[in-house]
């Protein structure tokens, strides 16, 4: 059978050069619509495949699937994917053979077609996965230390354990929510520096934060841990994440328990979910790790992916400013550090968690992956194309983040990740 | 209809003086048999009422349930606590008016009672709530002001923002277990001030945390906020917990970003969900607050609840020593404060969350709710009744911690939650 990722692929719906969702490419969602109620999909082009009409229509016979795939009307990817690798791989490849520029099986139905595509601008994306858990990791070298300059000691910015420990934190999962949804600016305790005590009001310094995340393909029971070469196999595959914060309120309350109200209040998710298989083509060696990593973290080859991140910054009724361009390459720790380190001590893994890069930062100032670094505090605004300035996110600003891999003409990209800020109610 | 807190109802069913279960108390939990399946379950004496079976008798007709309460025969108390607040007082109400000396509808109805009742050493307690968030709080004064001295500075033990914020982290909930399970010793990273690199390998500080948490019962909307007459109407109930804790792993990875795998790879919940109207006659007024908390947090009357707690160390095949003996109503923030800061910059709060208080330590060291204080950090170990001396948690030891109210003869009691300390796998 042909390897879904094979560049040469062509499939007989129409897909323009630059689209994020090539026949490679077949990243999985949750979709929505009157008609249909929810079901999952595979992005192609413009269309959404409904994966549940395709499985009324027979054309997942012969796949190791319930008759009757409940797990395609569901409104997460969970039951889909708790399924299992096999399936997963199994589906994707007979999607990939479905779509074909030399397979009828779909394209001469018109009956199966009309039923089984619709157009991206018809649907209503839901948030992919249910999350049970949220971790978000902190492993940019150079965010840590922008941020570490920032607030504690240019001289020392990252602290004694960063290099040896991918640091991570516990999220909230209530709040996490599909792009598009709007995000209502934060009302909480803040005290400037000279102040002698705390106030209670809106966040003055909303802040985005440019991530990635994996979402957990296979559980772990309590008290199991995860061998490093073993844990890619524990990835379903990558979506974008912003992470909102409140800067103000997380530099009073984050000392010494770590940060709460000034993250928990959102963070926004792109609505597919693209596969690592679909990313293979796109590996890359990370930074040298120096000192070497304990025995347990030590990973070999290739263990990062090139992925192109940009983040624009609309005003309300303006224009689109590209204000950072980062990559996912970047990252100090891999995906599969962060993962076999969390498993290290026998807490379970979860099908559907959500485990977020940490802010994306790369060298140059116009790759910060947040305001509270493109803006240096504060301190450098950036000027807009329509001439108004930002320190940090203002009420009807929409944040959109988008990413890609490319290489010899194939692309594989993640849609974007998109939410506009309502001003607090107080 | 009588109060079902009235100190002066006795109950048909033969219950010991010392009971944690008198009528008074009517908590909630999921229990499961051969027989039977999944049930929740409400404690009496040294029974469980089956409320499924009740229900089946038509015992509950004329509630607001539905026609086949399934939410009685799931794995989780999370449907039940969905019903709402009115549903669950109707239900405790209702089991209170059956289980009374003088009512003959279950007492006399010899083959309901069969199918109705059951011991509790007949069945196996389950996890009583599913949470999707958990919350751990920090908001005993003593605790935080033992732990900065310790590891900070004894000059500024509380940080800046302790007495203006109910401080608290986002724990995991994927490694939340019942009582009675079994915890593994972690594996991890620790490194001595004095060593050069850290080394990866069990913990050498395996400690318990002495906390009680609520179980929240009525959600929030992404972006509702919770005033703070409101907040207790969001409780359902509460349990005793066990936030196991590795202190060298913890130490060497919390800052900044807080306890991570130091935390996550084990907690330990009582089965028993106490009812908020329980324990009503209890509250007491907490500590006072000075400085005055901030508008959004400013409490009047009565805001704690007087919660006798204590802890037992058992060595493998020994008998048990009573450690640490507490109460819940120490704590400087209350629930009411704690759930309303939570929720003040919008962040969804969801049925069955569990929100712990942190560790409840009180004045005097043998009030102390963890080892970590009890033997000072190491330096004064504790001397059992077989002559052993613990520094911390030892593999075999079983820790055990028990709640209770007691005023004028009447005891509402929590039961237990046990766990018992596994060697590490390496």
């Amino acid at each position: 059978m042909a390897n879904p990722n094979d560049p040469s692929l062509h499939s007989w719906i129409d897909i323009a050069p630059n689209s994020d969702f090539p026949i490679q490419n077949l990243p999985f969602g949750v979709f929505e619509t009157e008609e249909r109620g929810t079901r999952v999909g595979v992005a192609i082009g413009e269309y959404v495949l409904d994966l549940y009409a395709v499985s009324q229509f027979g054309l997942f016979r012969g796949l190791d699937l319930p008759s009757e795939p409940r797990v395609f009307r569901r409104r997460s990817l969970n039951g889909f994917i708790k399924l299992g690798r096999p399936v997963w791989r199994a589906v994707r490849q007979r999607i990939s053979q479905l779509l074909r520029h030399d397979n009828p099986e779909l394209r001469d139905n018109e009956e199966a077609m009309r039923s089984c595509l619709v157009r991206q601008r018809d649907v209503r994306m839901l948030r992919p996965v249910k999350p049970n858990n949220y971790t978000d990791f902190y492993s940019s070298i150079e965010h840590a230390t922008n941020v570490g300059t920032m607030f504690r000691d240019p001289a020392n910015a990252l602290l004694p354990n960063w290099k040896w420990i991918p640091i991570g934190y516990h999220g909230r999962t209530s709040s996490i929510v599909v792009s598009g949804t709007d995000i209502r600016r934060p009302l909480g305790q803040r005290k400037a520096p000279d102040a002698q005590v705390p106030t209670f009001g809106p966040s003055q310094q909303l802040d985005f934060e440019l991530e990635v995340s994996m979402v957990v393909g296979q559980g772990t029971a309590l008290g199991e841990t995860v061998p490093l070469e073993q844990a890619e196999d524990h990835i379903f595959g990558l979506l974008l994440f912003n992470d909102w914060s409140a800067r103000d309120l997380q530099s009073w309350e984050y000392v010494p328990l770590g940060p709460f109200l000034g993250k928990n209040f959102g963070s926004s998710l792109s609505p597919w979910v693209v596969t690592l298989d679909a990313l293979e083509p796109f590996r890359v060696t990370g930074p040298e790790q120096d000192p070497e990593p304990l025995p347990y973290l030590h990973q070999v080859g290739a263990r990062n992916f090139d992925i192109q991140l940009e983040v624009s910054l609309q005003p309300q009724g303006g224009e689109e400013n590209v204000i950072c361009r980062s990559n996912f390459k970047y990252m100090y720790w891999s995906m599969a550090q962060q993962l076999t380190h969390h498993a290290s001590n026998g807490c379970p893994l979860e099908v559907g968690d959500l485990y977020a890069s940490g802010t994306i930062s790369g060298q140059s100032p116009d790759s910060y992956g947040s305001m509270l670094e493109l803006s240096w505090r504060g301190t450098k605004p950036l000027t807009l194309s329509d001439g108004s300035q930002r320190k940090f996110i203002q009420d009807g600003d929409t944040v959109i983040m988008r990413g890609f891999c490319e290489r010899n003409g194939l692309r594989i990209g993640f849609g974007e990740v998109r939410g506009t800020v309502l001003p607090a109610v107080e």
